[in-house]
């Protein structure tokens, strides 16, 4: 049975969803909801994502929301290649640290500069605050040069092959895009940068995302 | 093989991995790490630690940090009650939803909001941000409106009975006491929490920390 998956192109875990299903052959059904347009809180949506975010999706009667559950679920109910989110209990744990570790130093870093700096204030008519801005990028300083660090040998996860991390990591990446944030002065992330773009389900993720993406920049 | 722990009481999420030790059994050493002297970012806890936070464990050579990601292996490398985390597939996704939904909607409100006010400039050299402290509570409104839905039915993951989930969440509730803040309006988060305080692992877990908060109290 396909999965159904409810996603909006310009949310970074949407598109992770959509590159880790395209990447692991899992048969989908794309549901937009338009976050600028607040679908994600109609009464419907509701019923399936009851936090009222996207992404979810809903396979076999299960209904589940938070991008990095999501693909945990998926790699363990469809037969996809063990590196994804490996079966062995020390592998497994790298996965996990990196999915927990990426909420407050990747996702919150990097995704809430752009949403502090541009997206709120455009779409859902928050004040850009000048602390917050200073802050995000002072902390992004630690949580970048520690990523560079484990780049050096590996995937973000610090494993040899790509995890469903990497897929969590580069859609944050690529928001930034919105407000050309300049990341060469780091050699491990630009080359695993160009390394990710290139995957087909990240090209298929984000090819909406970048055909406005030209309407938007700032 | 004992797990070797290495936390500071003043870390909700320390706390959380002792309370979950506790709770299941399973045999452990404390090493403690005090983050006001720093000691978590000496070459020999760096080792262990790369990221340089508590807590973190070892056991038969790994080593794991992110308190999430160290009871996820608890619960799959011991014979823990299931609910902890289940290994059921749609059970389970409850559990990693919650889990990851925690980080921004549960630790970076709560214990955001108490590093913001008290730890952080107590501790750290922070400064105190009075639109950080705002846009905390005000986000922590919709984080607990939602939560005191979910605990109408049962536990923080939408179970029936208590998971991983409960455990890091009461552990950044606890935190709260720091600055005395009130919850008495949310009936099932305190309903909930006075059921969880009586745990043994929750107590056990907060020996030290009680013991100080009178002295810290603000």
């Amino acid at each position: 049975m396909s999965v159904e998956v409810y996603i909006d192109h310009f949310s970074p875990p949407s598109r992770a969803v959509i590159a880790f299903l395209v990447e692991t052959n899992i048969p989908y059904v794309v549901k937009e909801i338009r976050l600028a347009k607040q679908e994600q809180l109609s009464k419907e949506y509701l019923e399936i994502c009851p936090w009222g975010t996207v992404p979810a999706i809903v396979h076999n009667n299960i209904k589940i929301f938070e991008s990095h559950a999501i693909m945990q679920y998926l790699a363990n109910a469809f037969n996809v290649k063990d590196s994804w989110y490996p079966k062995s209990l020390s592998a497994r744990s790298k996965v996990d640290i990196y999915l927990h570790w990426h909420h407050s130093n990747i996702r919150g870093l990097l995704s809430g500069y752009v949403y502090n700096k541009y997206i709120g204030p455009r779409f859902y008519g928050t004040k850009y605050n000048q602390d917050l801005n200073d802050m995000l990028l002072q902390a992004q300083i630690v949580s970048l040069d520690y990523l560079e660090n484990v780049l050096e040998n590996g995937y973000v996860a610090g494993t040899q092959e790509i995890s469903i991390g990497d897929i969590s990591c580069y859609c944050d990446f690529s928001q930034m895009l919105i407000v050309n944030h300049d990341f060469s002065k780091y050699k491990n992330i630009t080359r695993w940068l160009n390394y990710m773009k290139e995957l087909k389900g990240i090209k298929e993720a984000h090819k909406v995302f970048n055909k406005l993406l030209p309407k938007i920049k700032i």
